[in-house]
C-alpha cells in the first residue's frame, strides 16, 4: 500500500534542528487536519527517502510526536495519528470515602504537634528548585553588570525592559514554540503576578480552575473579588466534559498542560484541541500557566499550548523553578492588546519588576546562564525522580510522569496522614494532595525532591518507605 | 507672671540631639493635653536655664514646632500652645465655574494634539526624583555586594529579609520619629503596593481618599473592588468635618500629611488630632502614605503621623523618591497581628520583593547611600522651588510648602489649559491639577521639578511665564 506524502519543507540552513523541524510541521499537519485520527504515517525508512535526511532523524520526531500523544506506534504494523479526545479515568482515589479524614488536615500545617528537632520542619516543597553552585558564577556576572552598567533616570517601561522582551521572545520560542515578538511580551513578578496583572484587565467574570490544581491562581482569583469554578481532571489533563457542561459565565480557564500542578501529568494533544474548542466556544481566554516545563528529562517537552492558538491562550512563565524562587521575574506572552493594557494599568500601579531585576536577568538569559542551570538540574532531577520512584511505586500508584522536580504518588488517606506525622517527628514535612485541592477526593503526597540536599532527600525516603513498609505490612 | 514649668528630662549621652530632644518632649505635652492651646510656654532665655541647655537649642525646638502648627508666636508676646482644629479654606477656585472645563481635559493625555519634537514630551512629572550621579559610587557598591553576597537557597522570608526590615525600623525611628520593632515591618515594592498589600488583609468595606489626592490609591482601591470615598481638603489637609459627615462604613481613610499629593501642603497639628479621633470613632484604619517627607527644606519635617497612634495608623514609605523610581522597593509599619497577616498571604502570593533588591537596599542604608542621595537632592529641590516659585507667583498663588520635588501653583482653568497647551507645543507635558482630583473643582498647575535638567527647568518656565505675561496682560 502507498503511504501517503508528507508535504514536508525543511530547512538546513535555519537554526531549528532537524528533529524539530519534522516534528513541529507533522504536529501542524494533525492540528490543522490535513492529517486525521487513525490516518497511517509514512513509515521511518520512506520519509526519511522522501526529505532527504537521515532516519534517525524521523525517528526521533516521531518518538517526541507519540510522546506528546499526537501520534500513536502499533507494534510492527507502523506509526498512526492518535484517536484525541479520548477519556481515561485516573487510577486514583478521586471521590473515595477517605476524603473527608484527608481533607479536614491540610493547608502545610503540623499534623502532629511537634516534630524531632522542635524546629521548623524542612518542607518537601513542589516549587523549590535545585541550583548547581558550579553556577553560581553566572549569577555573581549579572549582578557585576547591574553594578557597571549606565543607570537610568526617570520610571521604566511599565512593559519591562525593551531588550528584555525580545530576549525573551526568542527564549519562548525556541524553547517552547511559542514564536512571538517583544511587543506581545510582558515582564512579570512571576507566574502570579502575572495572572493577577491579567485579571486586572479582563471582563468581571468566573475563572476555572484545575482541581487538584496550583492553590495560589484560586486565592489571587478570589482576592480580585471573582469566583473560582472547580473544574476536575482525568488522566488526560483538565476534564473538558466537565468544564463545557458548567453553565457559569467563566471568562477565563486556567491550567497547567505541561505539568500539571500537582498531579505532574501532561495534558494529551486531543485534550489540549478540545479544551480550546471549549474555550472558543464561549468566547473565554485559556491561561497556560507553564511553571517548570523545563525540566522533562524522558523526551523534549510538548510544546506550549500557546503554541496552537496565539489569540486565545495567555502564556506565563517564570524564572523561580529554573533561577532562583527568589528572583521574581517572570513573563506573561499574550495578544498585544492585553499587553498594552496591562502595561497602562503598571504605568499607575509601578507594580513590574525592579529596573535592577531585568538587567541582571537579561545578563542571565544573554549569557547563558539560565540554559546551564536548566540542564544540570535537569539531570539531577531525573536521578531523583527515579530513585523517589523506585522507593515509593511498591506502595501507590505514581501518578505524575517523570519531569519537574516533584513526584506525586496516590496512597490512601490513612497512609497518607500516618506517613506524615512520622515525617513531621523526623523533621520534615511532607505535602498531602488534599492541601491542593477543594472539591476532589483524591489522596496521595506530592514530594518536592528539588530544595532537599542529597542527604535529606535520602533521610526523608527512609522515613516514609519505614512507616509505609510497616502500615502497608 | 510665672512661666510655667515644662517637665522635660534630656539625656545628654543619647545619640538624638538635643534639640529634637525638647522638641519631641514638649510635641508630647502638648499631644496629651499636659500644655493646652492658649498656654503659654516659657520664654527661650527661662526654659534654657531651667533644663541647663543653650538658648539656642530652644530656639530650634520651638521654631520646629511653629512650622509644624503646635505652637504659634506672637510677635513680642512670647510663644503659645496653637489653637488646633482651626479650619481655614484654601485660597483657590474649588467650585468655580471653570471645572467642567478643566476636568475635561485630563489624564496627562494631549491637550493639542502635537508639539514641536514630534517626539514625546518631558512630563513634568510630581513624582520623578533627581539624582545625584556623585553619588553613583554607593548604587554600584550594593550591586557589587549582591554579587558577592552568599546565595540563599528556597523562598526567601515573605515579610522581608531580618536584616532589613530591622535596618528601616531604625531608618524610620530615626527620621519620621516613629519608634518601632523590626516585626512591625514588612518589605514591599513600594507606597502603592504596601497599600495593596493592605486592603488584602482589611475587612471589606469602603476607603476615603485625598480629593485631590494619589490617583494610583484610588485605582487600586477599586480594582480591589471596594468604593472610593472623595474627602475635600483645607489648608490645614483633609477636611475631618466632611470625613465625619460621611454616612458609608469607611474601613480606611488614605492620607498624605507630610506633604499632600498633590497640593502640598502639610496636615496642621489640630487636624492629626482631629483625624485620628474620627478614625478612632469609626474603628476605621489611618493610612499615612509618607512619599517624599525626605524633602522637607525649610525645617526639618513634622514626625509622622505614626507616630502619634501605633495602633491605628499605618506607615507607607518608600526608596522611589530617594533612591530610584525603577527599584520598586519601599516598606510598610504597623501593628504586628496585621504584618503577620500580610505576611501570610505573601507566603503563597510570593509578591514581595526580590531577594537581591532587598540585599542591595540593605547595603544601601547601611553605608549611607541613601542619606547621602537625601541631602544632595534636598539641596537641589530647594533652589529649583526657590526658581519655580519665584517665576510663577506673579501669575497665581503658590498653595505648596516648600518641600518636595513639585510646586502647585492656582490658577483660573482657562489659564491652566492655555499654558498646558503651549508648553506641550514647546515638547513640555505639564500635570493640571484637575488630574488629581475627581470631585474638587480647584484648577492650577503641579510642576514637577525633580526629573528635569536645568536646561530643561529653565526652559519649561520661560515658555510658562511667557504664556502667563501675554494672557493675564
Amino acid at each position: 500500500m502507498a503511504h501517503p506524502v508528507l508535504p514536508l519543507s525543511l530547512d538546513r540552513s535555519s537554526d531549528l534542528p532537524l528533529v524539530l523541524q519534522v516534528a513541529n510541521q507533522t504536529r501542524e499537519l494533525v492540528h490543522t487536519g490535513s492529517l486525521r485520527p487513525g490516518d497511517r504515517l509514512p513509515s521511518i525508512r520512506a520519509l526519511a527517502a522522501d526529505v532527504g535526511i537521515a532516519r534517525a532523524v524521523v525517528e526521533h520526531a516521531y518518538d517526541q510526536l507519540i510522546a506528546e500523544g499526537w501520534l500513536t506506534a502499533r507494534r510492527g504494523a507502523g506509526t498512526y495519528v492518535a484517536q484525541v479526545g479520548r477519556l481515561a479515568v485516573l487510577t486514583g482515589a478521586r471521590g473515595s470515602p477517605t476524603t473527608a479524614t484527608v481533607n479536614a488536615g491540610t493547608g502545610g500545617s503540623d499534623p502532629s504537634g511537634s516534630n524531632k528537632a522542635g524546629s521548623d520542619p524542612v518542607r518537601l516543597d513542589t516549587g523549590s528548585p535545585w541550583m548547581d553552585p558550579r553556577h553560581d558564577a553566572g549569577w555573581r556576572r549579572a549582578w557585576r553588570e547591574v553594578s557597571a552598567a549606565h543607570i537610568p533616570r526617570g520610571y521604566p517601561d511599565p512593559a519591562g525592559l525593551p531588550e528584555l522582551r525580545a530576549e525573551l521572545a526568542a527564549y519562548v520560542s525556541r524553547t517552547r514554540g511559542v514564536s512571538c515578538t517583544a511587543e506581545e511580551v510582558i515582564v512579570t513578578g512571576g507566574t502570579t503576578h502575572g495572572f493577577g496583572l491579567l485579571l486586572d484587565v479582563l471582563t468581571r467574570g468566573p475563572i476555572a480552575i484545575e482541581d487538584p490544581g496550583y492553590r495560589a491562581a484560586a486565592a489571587v482569583t478570589e482576592q480580585a473579588g471573582r469566583a473560582v469554578i472547580d473544574v476536575p481532571l482525568d488522566s488526560d489533563g483538565l476534564d473538558v466534559r466537565a468544564l463545557r457542561s458548567n453553565r457559569a459565565d467563566i471568562r477565563a480557564v486556567y491550567v497547567t498542560p505541561a505539568h500539571q500542578h500537582p498531579l505532574g501529568i501532561t495534558m494529551s494533544a486531543g485534550r489540549r484541541i478540545a479544551l480550546l474548542a471549549e474555550a472558543t466556544r464561549r468566547g473565554a481566554m485559556v491561561v497556560e500557566d507553564d511553571y517548570d516545563s523545563e525540566f522533562r528529562y524522558d523526551v523534549a517537552p510538548m510544546p506550549a499550548l500557546a503554541a496552537l492558538d496565539r489569540d486565545r491562550v495567555i502564556y506565563l512563565g517564570s524564572a523561580s523553578k529554573s533561577v532562583h524562587p527568589g528572583l521574581r521575574i517572570g513573563w506573561l506572552i499574550g495578544p498585544v492588546d492585553l499587553v498594552v493594557a496591562m502595561s497602562a494599568r503598571r504605568a499607575t500601579r509601578h507594580d513590574y519588576p525592579p529596573w535592577p531585576l531585568q538587567r541582571a536577568f537579561l545578563s542571565m538569559l544573554r549569557e547563558g546562564h539560565l540554559d546551564k542551570l536548566v540542564r544540570s538540574a535537569r539531570r539531577v532531577y531525573a536521578g531523583r525522580s527515579h530513585v523517589v520512584a523506585h522507593a515509593l511505586s511498591p506502595y501507590g500508584k505514581i501518578i505524575s510522569r517523570p519531569a519537574g522536580m516533584y513526584l506525586t504518588v496516590a496512597l490512601p488517606g490513612r497512609l497518607v496522614e500516618a506517613v506524615r506525622t512520622e515525617s513531621w517527628r523526623a523533621g520534615f514535612d511532607v505535602p498531602s494532595l488534599a492541601e491542593y485541592s477543594r472539591t476532589c477526593g483524591m489522596t496521595g503526597l506530592v514530594i518536592g525532591f528539588g530544595g532537599l540536599t542529597d542527604e535529606e532527600l535520602s533521610r526523608a525516603l527512609d522515613v516514609m518507605t519505614t512507616a509505609l513498609a510497616r502500615l502497608s505490612g
